[in-house]
């Protein structure tokens, strides 16, 4: 039987193996620190396209056609896709995955898309209800700051508490069985915990860390009480984007309420630049963050053993441009999977 | 043993109840032909907020707070919200269902999305992870005309292949038993077939209707196929909100793939509004469209057994302001629900 674990958390009662995986990125996520880990570097950010949009969209397109090579799948075994990224009406998607023919679940939660993607593709699974599924998210630079922010060409100034969105598509193939014709598993999926929509009312959008360390540590806490787990459970609590500000955050807020993280906690966007070198302040953010991180570099320290088990959380700041012009508030959103190494 | 049916159909083991559901409205929607059918209207389109992306928010907070009442299920008890709409990064979802504080699987298949959430909230139940969910979407004609098209004040002109968004949300509470505190169910969830992005090449964002109905033939195309039933199967066969350019259209693709439904075709979008004095044109759309009609109108069929059992397809066109402006084309989707009386 699949196990409810309090309310907001699941253990399927067989695991569900990430069977294979991919990456692409653009040339300063190949200049940061896991540079050459990545699968896939554009030559320039625009990946071939004449927009910045389709650009997005042929990462998520490349993206999803290496992981399945990889794990030697053909789009006809996969039963669905779920899928996202951060444009308006999830833009980047639609186009992206569209030539694969792949029965679609779309899906949205801002940064912690790719958290939310591996989740509820796992359920399909567990329950019996697929035996392949493809999950994907994707973010871009420049996409992003022409949807959320100000026109590039502006050159307006960002406030050290700023991210930088990453520009990548990271892809994964998700099967109810250890082997696939691409050999074995990278890892596998066992337990997940869904996280509420928390809002402690703050507006800055250039603090994204700040907005979302609520919500990672609402569901970290729910996390630890439904599995009865301390933070020592995990070699890693990975969250997405947090960056810098969020990080402190978040190890604060979690002291507060009797669970210590500090030697736990890595946050992808701390790991995917050198922030003193490459400018990018807070750190790196989007949708495409957490997935290329965790499929570059995450799944290989699982795989190699260095680390048997951790908590992947994504974080989302809820936003929109429209939302900000109106001067609503910056809710968070975090979803976690636990992943462990698959044998 | 819940059951695949092909590769994007699904059968679960045992039935998922629609234990109870809610739908708000605004006043054009109440002066249509199901006007009198609808739990709750607003007094004007503003429903007591600022803005119109407030007063949408207020349609999902309503919804969702009528359905748990009429159901007698507490917030508590249910374990996620799948959640939907039209605006950019789903800002409707994001702050109108916050406060109820139930973890969020946000989704995105524009128009399309009520079948989308109904169906992830079955896959859930069906696969064991949750007792009891809710599923909501909302749309809001000013919100939904300043997202994708022009500002009102300018007055535009509207040809008569152009949809008018209905102001609304529908909420419907999920469960696995049969009976609820709030008595016995409405309907039950037998089956889904899930839809995959379908691109004619169409460009014409005034007339979604024609956009949307490759993918509604795709996907019924597939049911038929997959279920192995002919359209005799079901009393009625409802798509989202083709209207009346749409449903000539998915008539035509499925005569000429060899199934007639002209007897049991209906669109939700052509029953909301009276086209003729209510000037729409060529009928209803939106997220709330499909939600509100399944609420007030076809569940009610089916729990008087006017109707034993339907084939609910809600519709989606996949386009935003910025690819229209780039010239995209506008492809579609369509996901599939089979709804049967409860007992």
């Amino acid at each position: 039987m699949n196990q409810k674990m309090g309310r907001a958390s699941i253990k399927p009662e067989r695991p569900v193996y990430i069977l294979n995986s991919a990456s692409i990125v653009g040339t300063k996520e190949a200049e940061g620190p896991l540079g050459l880990l990545f699968d896939r570097v554009g030559e320039n950010d625009m990946f071939g396209c004449k927009t910045w949009e389709e650009a997005e969209s042929a990462l998520q397109k490349e993206a999803v056609g290496m992981a399945l090579d990889k794990a030697g799948v053909s789009p006809e075994e996969v039963s669905f896709v779920f899928a996202g990224d951060l444009l308006g009406q999830s833009m980047a998607t639609s186009f992206g995955i569209s030539s694969y023919q792949i029965p679609l679940f779309g899906v949205y939660g801002a940064c912690s898309t790719c958290g939310e993607a591996l989740a509820l593709g796992a359920i399909s699974i567990a329950g019996g209800f697929a035996d392949k599924v493809v999950s994907v998210t994707s973010s871009h630079f420049a996409s992003a700051e022409k949807e959320f922010r100000f026109p590039l060409e502006y050159g307006n100034q960002r406030p050290l508490s700023a991210s930088w969105t990453v520009t990548g598509s990271g892809a994964f193939v998700l099967g109810s069985d250890m082997f696939c014709a691409g050999g074995k598993a990278r890892a596998k999926i066992t337990g997940m915990t869904v996280g509420k929509v928390v809002d402690y009312g703050l507006k800055d959008s250039m603090n994204m860390g700040a907005c979302m360390a609520p919500a990672a540590a609402s569901t970290l806490e729910q996390h630890f009480a439904d599995f009865a787990v301390s933070p020592r459970e995990y070699d890693k609590i990975i969250t997405g984007d947090l960056g810098k500000v969020g990080q402190r955050v978040l190890i604060d807020l979690l002291r507060d309420r009797g669970y210590d993280i500090s030697e736990q906690h890595m946050d992808c966007g701390l790991e995917i630049y050198d922030g003193e070198s490459q400018d990018t302040h807070a750190g790196g953010s989007g949708c495409g963050c957490s997935a290329v991180t965790l499929s570059a570099y995450i799944l290989k320290q699982l795989q190699e053993e260095n680390w048997k088990k951790v908590l992947f959380m994504p974080t989302g700041a809820l936003l929109s441009k429209t939302s900000f012009n109106e001067g609503m508030s910056v809710p968070g959103i975090a979803h976690g999977v636990v992943i462990e190494t698959a044998s």
